[in-house]
């Protein structure tokens, strides 16, 4: 007696599945059931889906001034003329950006780097747009460089990179304050943060 | 000064990540991520993406024996001659039937459901595809229906619908067996699968 041999068995939503296992923490599993959750829906309702994503990834482009997400020459930041323009703030995202913005408290602009260095991933300063940072630098009166860069190598290795680029140039540069997440427990900090946290101790009184 | 107003800066990507936290498990935050991540894939690929997602939705249908998703009037399943025609095991939807198909120890056909009866969801047996699952019988030679339904109450009360439903067949009806889960811990078992382990248990030896 034949058995039916699974590997000539295709799976109806094979084709799908192998799309959306493409993305990041999209694995077998949770790829099966978004391809039946997808099938669950109206036909419109997919097609709707599918035209909002082509149309966007068509459509979308990097502001000329800053590299973040946008459909116009320039992002709704960058051409909106209640932001601070001698303000840059280097991210190495647009994610980053967007965190920055949900925040609500900066009101500059900024400069997204497009990722950081990292020569072991083959990340060299040039895939990044860190010429960009200087010409803007050099043609714009900008006054203070904020680095809004994750504090690890990568992050760390970006920064020294950025600051000797930018040397001799009449700017403030700073990076974010590191040290202990609000809400957080000093039992639980690492090492690290902890050290940090002590060299960067802000005066509260002289009493 | 005026301060820009977070109200009034629309996120170029909120129209997709409308429709990816539409997605079960898919929140603001995933839904951000893997919005960025389709932006950072080629034009090309990702229309592709998009075609295949709404080709998908608009030549799916259901096999008009089973129910389970198809593309062909019947699944690969039920038209493969390979398969006993005299053995129907019951699922409540696509993705339980895709399980019991990884494990391949099963080679009869299938019947799926789409849901479970759970009153309080509003899920009836109206439906379900009960009927359905009779009518099969009615019109072929069926020898065992075996059910392949959470051991849950809403897979209790379908199980006995459906047994009162398929009264008076000459069917033998079987549930799959409830236990231990193999490489499992006694000392972690919940008292009610250790009550069904008990009660199942099965003849080793007779010394």
């Amino acid at each position: 007696m034949h058995f039916p041999n699974r590997s000539d068995l295709v799976h109806p939503l094979a084709p799908l599945m192998e799309q959306l296992k493409k993305m990041p923490g999209i694995g077998n599993k949770s790829s099966q059931r978004l391809a039946y959750f997808l099938m669950s829906m109206s036909q419109v309702d997919v097609q709707k889906f599918a035209d909002i994503l082509a149309k966007t990834r068509q459509e979308i482009r990097y502001c000329e001034d800053c590299f973040n997400l946008c459909y116009e020459a320039r992002c709704h930041i960058c051409s909106d003329p209640r932001r601070r323009q001698d303000m840059i703030c280097v991210v190495s995202d647009p994610q980053d950006l967007e965190s920055i913005e949900q925040m609500g408290a900066y009101h500059g602009v900024y400069h997204v780097l497009g990722g950081l260095i990292s020569p072991l991933d083959g990340m060299y300063p040039e895939l990044l747009r860190c010429e960009e940072l200087l010409e803007r630098v050099n043609r714009s009166q900008i006054q203070e460089v904020i680095f809004a860069i994750n504090p690890t190598i990568e992050g760390d290795t970006t920064m020294l990179y950025l600051k000797e680029l930018l040397k001799g140039h009449q700017l403030t540069l700073t990076h974010l304050a590191y040290g202990l997440p609000m809400g957080s427990d000093i039992d639980y900090a690492d090492s690290l943060t902890l050290e940090k946290a002590f060299q960067g101790r802000r005066l509260l009184s002289v009493q």
